[in-house]
C-alpha cells in the first residue's frame, strides 16, 4: 500500500522546528504495519534534521555551527538578491537533507530513542513549509 | 509495482548537470502513480542534489563554496595518487547525498518549483556516471 | 514485499565499520528480486556511509577532514555534559547520513565496483549501534 499526506510547516524564520508528533499521526492514520515513512520538504532553502530530541542546546549548537561554517553575507557568494541568508540557505539545504526514510515497525516510526524528526528553516523571515509524507508497505 | 532503469550522464569534468528531465521522462514511461522515485548514482566521487532551479549562479556558488571547505590538494589528505582532486570528490560526495527519493503524486515526479535534479560531478576529468532510478508504489 | 532485519553493530569508538556483508546478506535471505534496500540507525552520534572501498587512507583522510571540520571540545558548543567528542558526533551525523536506500536489482544490492557500506562512529567511546534494514520490493 502506499498512503500519502501533505503537510504545512509555517515557521518564524530560521530555526529547527519539532515535526515528530505530526510524522507519528500521519503513520497512525495510514494503518501501515511494516515499511518505510518518507518525508520530503519541498523548497531549496529549508531542510530535515534526524536530531537529539532531549536537550535544545545541541540545535543550538548545530546553528552556531552552520552560522560558523557558512556565514550570511560572506563575500564568496555571488546570488545575493535575496538577502545575506539566501545563498547560506542553500548550502545548508545540500549539506543536510530534502527527504528522510524511516523504518515503520508493528504500526509505529521506529526512532531511536533520542531520535526527533525537526524541519530545519535556514531563511531569517517566516515561511511557509511544504512537506510531503509518503508511507509504503504492507 | 517497482520499475527500474539505469541512466548513464556523461560529464565533461567538475560541475551540476541537470537530470530533472530524464528522471521525469523515467517516472512518465513507468505508469506509476502514487509512491516514491529512487535515484542512486554508483560512484564514489559523483552525488546527487537537489537544489534551486532558476538562477544558475546558485550552483556556480555551491561549487565555490565547496572549493573552499575542502581545497584540492590539502597538504591533509594521504590519499592523493589519483590527483590533487580526488579525495576531495570524496569528501564532496559524502557531505551531499549518493541517493535521494522524490515523491510521485498523480503520475509526477513531485519537486518544488525551485527544485531540480542534478549530478554533481566532483573529479575535474570527464567521466561516464552510472544512475538507477527505481519506481516503487501504485 | 517488506523484509526488516535488525542488525547490531559493536564498535570500539571512532571510525569506520565495514557493513557491505551483512548488508548484503540480508539480502540474500530476503529473497527480494527487484526494488530498495534501506539501511538506517537509531542513533544521533553515529551515522551510515557510501564509502570507496579498496584504499582504507580514503576513510582514514575522511576522519582528518572531519576532525579538522568539528573540533572536538570546541568553545563555541555549550552541549558539553557528555564530553568534548558529544556535540561533535551530532554535528558528523546531520553532516551525513541517518539512512541510506541502495537498488536492489536481480537479488543482490546494487552497489558501484567501488562502493562500500561503513556505519561511522562518531563517539570516542564503545558503543553498540542498532540498524533496522527495510527490503521492499517485488
Amino acid at each position: 500500500m502506499v498512503y500519502q499526506k501533505q503537510l504545512t510547516v509555517t515557521t518564524n524564520g530560521r530555526g529547527t522546528y519539532d515535526i515528530t508528533r505530526d510524522i507519528s499521526g500521519i503513520v497512525s492514520e495510514s494503518s501501515l504495519q511494516d515499511g518505510l515513512c518518507h518525508i520530503f520538504v519541498h523548497h531549496t532553502s529549508a531542510s530535515l534534521l534526524l536530531c537529539e530530541n532531549a536537550d535544545p542546546t545541541v540545535r543550538r549548537d548545530l546553528e552556531t555551527f552552520m552560522k560558523r561554517l557558512v556565514p550570511d553575507g560572506d563575500a564568496m557568494f555571488q546570488h545575493i538578491d535575496e538577502g545575506p541568508d539566501d545563498m547560506p540557505a542553500h548550502v545548508r539545504t545540500v549539506l543536510t537533507q530534502s527527504g528522510l526514510s524511516i523504518p515503520v515497525i508493528n504500526g509505529r516510526c521506529s526512532l531511536g530513542t533520542w531520535q526527533g524528526v525537526y524541519l530545519w528553516e535556514h531563511r531569517t523571515m517566516a515561511h511557509n513549509r511544504r512537506i510531503t509524507v509518503t508511507l509504503s508497505g504492507d
